[in-house]
This record gives structure tokens, C-alpha cells and sequence, in this order.
């Protein structure tokens, strides 16, 4: 009998689960809400764009969530001895860089600087280097359109470069205080394994390929001459990042004696290279290739694997294809959505429609089911935080049409979700439009698991099965399995999968006629969907309106 | 000292003033709620474009308001004495039409027809004709190109024919009972002058010129044989429309002895021709050659006026330009806005943001007035009830663009309030455009009375200045203008309006600043309105978002 550890650090809050690796039940759960900011998000009421985190709070909540979690599993089981744990893995949100000084420590936890947001950690949905995201992308069109061909075709704001570059332009004294900067991903294993010194950091391929324009084809990371023409600093900077990055089955050390002693966990057990949450979610799911998983809450991340015998073209708009990011022998693939349940957090916590008693998410989606499709004559794009894919463009906004004077908040809600459905068929589509066949998805996340309604939908507008990851708690689950591997419970991946990981009962099939209707509003939302975000698109558009009144008609009749 | 009264009948209510002639001032004032249906309005909520309204509710309405006017000017001068009231005026909306049998009475009043709510007077809002409409467009642009070209190049589903072809078609009985169909603005003077066939009923200028092709350049109405081919029953009706029309400095006829009993009115006092409300609103405005009234309720109705000694084009999207519909001696041009006040109203009462003791008018007015143009990043249609100016087309519908997750309802609110703005000031280019120069805008009605907030975004978004109309009731005031020329107290509409109506001593001028910033926006609505509602509008619309997230930036900075 082993278990593991998964970290699984989350937007506002982290979680610890353990997990008997002979099955993938989980003895015990934690979770730690981040103290610092608001919801643990340090926002900056005039600039919508900021968004960083106090590193404190990553290291309270190991403490505090590996205590909790060993209490629970020991209530659930008198048996159950923490020092069975065979390993930990971790996952986190990215990319979210943080500036540390030359012993790795966070700025942010320096007396000289924590009290400014630039030296916190950059949290992913941290969009303040817009600017230096367009710098970085016309760069590399004109001088290595390599580095972005494995990226989508364009650099975004949410990513590491353009973060740090963002430091250095408007907060140059953060920059210069710093020895090097760290995903966050790869920051907590350091920390475990008593990391001495910055460069000898193992950063992972995950955040490196899909965020940092890593690719052992061109030497890792871009170039220092490439960086040095953003800022000849930041091309100082690159030698600090080393040239070799890991995959999960690689271990980034060893528990130290003193945090085995804090958590009582055995010294010495292995702590995995680091993922994003994302990512180790899809390998909680179990993830193969020609499976989707799709990880649903506040964004959207879709990951999909493509074995590396596989010839892969570039895909435009497809975040990232990086080898050995999400399992060991494979292509990752990752695609997502900037806002998913966010769009509806948005709808009901700022718009609160007949008030915030009446409003809730429980109301509205209790009365958006009883809608037909087409029924409302909505339509809506699901832009309120930009487009990650396919469009790769942070500065799109959201649309509504079709409103009349009698349109009510269930119609918007459910158009708002449907929005979002339509931009996952828009993903998937890209991907079988460059040979990635998708023949399963797998969800998981909040939405997945709570909303039904929500998963209906999403199965009639993509005309595909939902299936449901059976863990409530994926990405902490990817982790544990990431612990087994490099924790010798499990020899591979395949087997670590096929023990611990599995499918709902409940799956949600597409309805033929909600399809049918569906694919009507599909090609209009694609209408809308190219004209106003493709540049240069062709063609006008006076049909939309019309064409969703003849749906709406024929949805009545 | 002579009096007259003004009689206008709203879409909820009708109104009766008393109005002294040598000055305007109003002694007396009653309003009437029509009492069947929701807020005085039979709707069918299987189907949105039904409104029909109960004529019982009209004819009720006569005496309660006017002898609540008299008892309240009574009150207000003890000397008043109702015997010196020298005239009535009548306004109503339109196109109202109802079927009447052969002695003129409504079917609606009869026992058999009563519980139908086809035999009822059809509605200006009621839609139902959309496909009717179509259908009539379609045929005069093939054999009578001419019939359009007055009333803007599309006839609308709230016309006259629209509605009666769709009742021909969806309730025969009712048509085949009927002996003809009267506007509502013709039924009143009739009924109260004791028109005894509804031959001799004398229809007015305004309905027909703007509503029914009526035009002497042709021989009034549309010809029998054009009528035949949309149905032949619809050909035979023509006979019974009669071919001439009058304008409002015409009498209708003279108060029956039976009415003037009831009304406590003189017998024989002539009742004028009757208009539409916002024709006598307009008159009441004090509307003259190079003034742009504007009647700002739930919807709009824009008035011009210009000398017949002018030589107009025909103006495409203007609902009507018609010979002596709002002065006599001038050409009375007509267009609007479909939804204004009913947009705001939407938003506050269905979507009610907040609850609906939070997301009120005045709460929401009071948090969008402190924004700054274009902070919000918002920019919306206007188009929830349909376009009636320039795109006339009753099947629009709304659009929201530029949400993201932070948008608050009191910025939804400003939008759709700067749509609204932003629709007027596309009516006024249009007129100008064409040659017809406004030199002075004056509005009135409920909004422009109570809020300032609109008022002064109208004034920016337009670059001109909004004066409003000193009377808190000119359609009603205009109604009694016109009692006082047919009733002698002034010879004509000039010394009529110079002495009874007037302009507020409160106006609203352009901050230059903020229109500089509203030019910006006008220009991307514009880009929207015509890719999304002219047909086959060349063109993309990529840069719309950018654009506005630019000029968002620059408010905010």
C-alpha cells in the first residue's frame, strides 16, 4: 500500500489531496484560501489588467494543506501513516512568473520590497504586457517566426516574457533587485528540495515550451541577441534561465529533513517537476492521444496529446506544441478559453439580474433549461476576457445580439453559456482541422462536475459526448499520479493512469435536434466570430440578426 | 378670454388639457388609464408583436378627462367657465387603425366581435404585419416605386395596410365584418362631431400621408388595382378610404348637442382634424422650418418641417414626407426611433440589475452620470423594437459590444442611452444630407422633462444643443393650438404657436470635450450600424473593438 501527494494550486486557493496509488482513491483533502488581495488576488482598482500573488501564501498553504489532508486520510483510515507517501507532485496556475534574488527567495518576501505588487508573483490572468506582447510577437514574426510557430502565431500577455519585460519597463528597480525570475510551477518543487541556488532550478517543459518559447530545436530558450533587442537586459537575464528543461517523469529532488519534519512526511521521497494545473488535470483524466480534456472553471484550458511519432504540422492559434509537456512521449498540445465560468460569475455577481437573492447561478440555470435552443434569438460571443484560442488576442470583448425589449436574464445566461460552448467547438474544430482527430473528450473542473445544463449544451452545440473525469479534484489527482511515477509506485504513465484515474458514469450525449439547431447558430457565431475578430475578414454581415430570428421562429413553431 | 381643449391619446393613457389661448397655460389637466389589458394594451404572450388596445377605452376616456380637466381648471380660476371653451383638438398614435361596421362602429364594441382581439384597434407596436409589410415593399418597389418614395422606401410592418392585410389573412372574419377601417386619430373627431356613415368620415393628411401612401400626386390612396394584387378584398376596401384627406387646420365638424350635454362643453364648437401625437407635439413645440422636434418617450418621433415653396428630394429612411402633416402650409417630414425610453425600461424592469429596489432609473442615471464618455469601453444598438430611421426595418434587433468582466449595469445603462443618442444623430445627418438643415432641436416628452443625464449626453453625442419644450404636454397643448385656429381664436398656426407655446429656460449645450471623444464613438457605431444593418454592407469589422478599448484607454488615462 502507497500513497502520494498532490499540490495543486489553484486562481484563489490550493489544495492538497493524498492518494492510494493502487486505485487513485482520495484518503484526503485540504484546501487553503490565499489570504493576501482579494479572493488571493492583489487587484489594482485602477488597472483591470493587474493581477499578482504573495508567494507567502504558496508556502503557508504547503503547511497548512499537507496537514489537513494527512488528518483527514487518518480519519478516513486508522491505518493510514503519513509516511507511506511515496512522493509529491505539484501543479500550479501559469503562466505565473515570480521574481526571486540570487538564494531564490521571492522579492515579495524581502521587508524591502513587500509592499509592491511588481515584486509579487504575475499571476497568469495578470494581462499588463499587452503592449510587450505585441513587441515580442513582431520581433519574432521579423527575426525567428520559429519561436511562434509552436505558440499559435502570437506571443500573449499572460505568458513569461512579456511579464518580466512589462517589470522591466514600469518597475525597473523590481527588475534589477531580481537574479532571475520562476514560474511558480517551478518554484514550490525547488522549495521542497532545498534548492541552494536559482540556476540550479529544474524548470519544467511545461511552462517552458507553452509559455517561454522553449524548444530543444533552437537551443531552449529564444536566443539572447533575440531578447537583448526587447531590452539588452532582458538579454542578460537569458543565461540565468539555463538551457535544459524536464517532464513530469523526471523528479526535480528530494523531500529535505526539515520539511519532512514540518509535514511529517518521510525526508528523501521524491517531489516531481512541476506542471501546470491544467496539464496534470488532463493527466488525471486520462489523458491519451485522440483524447480531449477539457479543464472548465473560471477559464478553459483543452489539452490534447499527440504521440511523438506523430508528424505534427504548426496549428495557427493553438497556444502551444511542446514535447513531453503534458506525458513524457508525447506532443502536448494546448489550446483554452480566457473566460468561462468567469463570464457567468460575471452575469451574477456584477449584473446580479433581479437582485443577488434572485439571480444566482442556481436560479438562472434552473430557468435557461427550460429554454429551447435558438429560443431567445441571442447570440453572444465569449470574448469578456479576450480569446486565447484561436484568435490569440487578450484585448477582444464580449458581444450580445439579438436583445429585444422582452428579453429576460435566463436568456442571457444561457446565451452566455452557449457562447462558450461555441468556442470550444471552434477549438476542437482547429485541431481536426490540422489532423489532430479528437475522438473522446473528457471535462473536468467546477462546471463539469456541478452543472449539468452547462455540459448538455456544450454536448449538443459540438455534437460530441461529454464524459466526465471521475475525481472531483483532477489536477490534484494529475499530480498524485506525476508522485507515483517519479515515486517508483507505478513504473509508466499508461499503468499510473490505468490505477488511479477513470470516467463518470454520468455522460452527457448531443440531443439530434438541439445539434441540428445548434448548428445553425454555430455557423452564425463563426459569422460573427471571424468579422469581428479575424483582421482583414471579409464579407458583411447584415444576415445575422435575420437569420437568428428565422431560428427563433422555427424554435417557437 | 377663450379656452380650448387638447385631447391626446398616448399608448397607456389619454390626457385632456385646458389651455387658456391668449398665453398657453394650462388650467386643467386629467389623465385617463385605459383599463383593458396591461397598462391599457391587449398582448398575447404567445406572440411579442401582438398590441392591440379596447376603442371602449378610448370613448370612456373623453368624458373622465375632460371633466376632470374642467373640475381641476375650476378649481385653479373660479371664474372658468367650461361654455368658453371654443374648440377641441384630438392626437392620438398611429397608425392605430380599427375595424368599423357600417354605421362606424367598432367591431370591438359589438357583442360578437368584443372577446377578438382582432376586432380591437391594432396598435402603432403592434408587428404583426411584418411579413405584410414586406410583401407591400416588395410590390410597390416593382409597380409603384412612387408610393415609397415618400415614406422612406420600405413600408413598416406598423402601417395602416400591414396591419389590415394581416388581418385579411389571419382573421377573415373580422375583415369580411368590417366595413371599412379608421386611424384612431379619425374616429374620435368623428364619433364626437356625429359623423353617421363612415363615408363621410373625413380622414386626416397626417395618418394618411405618412401611414397609407396617401398622396395627391396620385390621386390619394394607393390605386384599387395595386391593392387587388396583394389581395382582392383589399382592392375592394379602396372604395371605402375615400380620396381626400385634410389637413389640421381643417374642422372635422361640429360638437354634437348630445356630447356637448355630456361634456358640459357649448354644442356646435368645432373639433379639429385629428393628427398623430407627435405631429401635435411638435406643433406644441412650436416646431417652424429649420427645427428638428423631438418626442422622447418609450419611443421616438423626430418632426421637420419645410416650406412647400422648398424643393425636397425624396429622403431614403425617412418614414414620410407628406404635404400639410404637421403645418398646414409646409411639408411635415417624419422619422424615429422605434424603442428610446422602452430600451432604458427594458434593462431596468426585465433585467433589473441588482434587484429592482436597486437598478432604478434614478439609481442607475445617478451612478452612469459621473462616467466619462467612452470609459466604459461599451458601445450598443439601439435596435431592441426594430430600426425605424434610416434602415426601416422592424426586425432588428439589439447588440451589446465591449463587455468585459468587470462591466457594471450603470455603464450598460449609459450605452444603451448613448445608442439611443447615437440613432438621433444618425436621423439628423440624414436630413441633412439631403438638404434639409436643422438648425434648432427641441424636445420633448417624459425624458427630455425628467432627466438632465440624457439630455446632456443627446447634447454631446450630437454637438448641439437641447432645448425643451416649456409645456410638460405638447402633444396635448398642440391638439388644443389646433382647437384654437379652427375654433377662431387665432387665424393661424404662426400667432396661434407665438402665443401659446414656448422653450424652457433650462437647455442643454455640447461640452466640446466630451463631443470630441462621442465623434470617435459615432464613427464605430456608424461601422456597426451599417455592417450590421445595411444589406450587402461592404467591409470588416475587426478594428471595432481595438478602436473602442483605444479611445477607453485615452478616457481613462
Amino acid at each position: 500500500m502507497s500513497y502520494t501527494i498532490g499540490l495543486d494550486y489553484g486562481t484563489n486557493s490550493v489544495r492538497c489531496v493524498i492518494v492510494d496509488t493502487s486505485n487513485g482513491r482520495e484518503l484526503g483533502t485540504a484546501i487553503y484560501e490565499y489570504e493576501t488581495g482579494q479572493a488571493g488576488i492583489i487587484l489594482d482598482s485602477s488597472d483591470h489588467n493587474v493581477a499578482r500573488q504573495n508567494p507567502a501564501d504558496y508556502l503557508k498553504g504547503i503547511e497548512v494543506t499537507i496537514a489537513g489532508a494527512i488528518a483527514e486520510a487518518k480519519k478516513a483510515d486508522s491505518k493510514f501513516d503519513s509516511k507511506a507517501i511515496v512522493g509529491i507532485g505539484v501543479d500550479t496556475t501559469g503562466s505565473t512568473p515570480l521574481p526571486v534574488d540570487k538564494d531564490g527567495t521571492p522579492l515579495a518576501m524581502l521587508d524591502a520590497y513587500k509592499a509592491n505588487p511588481n515584486a509579487h508573483a504575475w499571476l497568469w490572468k495578470d494581462h499588463t504586457g499587452y503592449a510587450e506582447a505585441s513587441e515580442i510577437t513582431e520581433l519574432a514574426k521579423k527575426e525567428h517566426p520559429e519561436y511562434l510557430a509552436k505558440c499559435g502565431g502570437t506571443y500573449s500577455s499572460e505568458w513569461f516574457f512579456s511579464k518580466i519585460l512589462h517589470c522591466l519597463r514600469t518597475a525597473p528597480e523590481i527588475f534589477d533587485a531580481a537574479y532571475t525570475w520562476v514560474e511558480h510551477a517551478d518554484w514550490i518543487p525547488a522549495v521542497l528540495t532545498g534548492t541552494d541556488h536559482p540556476d540550479k532550478i529544474k524548470r519544467c517543459r511545461c511552462a517552458a515550451g507553452h509559455k517561454a518559447m522553449f524548444n530543444d530545436a533552437w537551443g531552449g530558450y529564444p536566443n539572447a541577441d533575440f531578447l537583448k533587442k526587447l531590452n539588452s537586459k532582458l538579454g542578460e537575464l537569458r543565461k540565468t534561465l539555463g538551457d535544459t528543461t524536464y517532464a513530469i517523469d523526471q523528479a526535480a529532488g528530494n523531500l529535505t529533513e526539515e520539511w519532512a519534519k514540518k509535514l511529517d512526511l518521510t525526508a528523501g521521497i521524491p517531489v516531481a517537476i512541476g506542471a501546470f494545473d491544467a496539464h496534470l488535470g488532463a493527466v488525471g483524466s486520462g489523458i491519451k492521444p485522440g483524447t480531449l480534456v477539457k479543464i472548465i472553471g473560471t477559464s478553459t484550458c483543452d489539452l490534447v496529446v499527440a504521440p511523438m511519432s506523430t508528424k505534427l504540422p504548426d496549428i495557427p492559434g493553438i497556444c502551444g506544441i511542446v514535447e513531453g509537456s503534458v506525458l513524457p512521449d508525447c506532443y502536448g498540445l494546448e489550446a483554452g478559453q480566457s473566460a468561462v465560468g468567469d463570464i457567468f460569475n460575471w452575469f451574477v455577481n456584477y449584473i446580479q439580474p433581479g437582485g443577488k437573492d434572485v439571480g444566482t447561478h442556481v436560479a438562472l440555470t434552473e430557468k435557461a433549461a427550460k429554454l429551447k435552443p435558438g429560443q431567445s434569438g441571442l447570440l453572444a460571443l465569449d470574448w469578456n476576457n479576450g480569446n486565447r484560442t484561436i484568435l490569440v488576442d487578450q484585448r477582444l470583448t464580449g458581444l450580445l445580439l439579438g436583445q429585444t425589449l422582452h428579453t429576460k436574464p435566463e436568456e442571457i445566461y444561457r446565451a452566455l453559456i452557449e457562447a462558450t460552448a461555441f468556442g470550444a467547438l471552434a477549438i476542437i474544430n482547429r485541431f481536426e482541422e490540422y489532423g489532430v482527430k479528437i475522438s473522446e473528450v473528457v471535462n473536468c473542473g467546477g462546471i463539469a462536475e456541478k452543472n449539468a445544463m452547462v455540459m448538455q449544451i456544450y454536448a449538443d452545440i459540438t455534437g460530441r459526448e461529454m464524459k466526465v473525469s471521475r475525481s472531483a479534484q483532477t489536477c490534484a489527482l494529475g499530480s498524485a499520479v506525476a508522485a507515483a511515477v517519479v515515486g517508483g509506485a507505478h513504473s509508466d504513465y499508461d499503468t499510473a493512469q490505468a490505477a488511479m484515474c477513470g470516467i463518470k458514469d454520468i455522460t452527457y450525449k448531443p440531443i439530434p435536434e438541439n445539434h441540428a439547431v445548434y448548428k445553425k447558430l454555430y455557423a452564425l457565431y463563426k459569422q460573427l466570430h471571424d468579422a469581428l475578430g479575424l483582421k482583414d475578414a471579409p464579407g458583411q454581415m447584415s444576415n445575422i440578426m435575420k437569420d437568428l430570428l428565422d431560428i427563433k421562429e422555427e424554435a417557437n413553431s
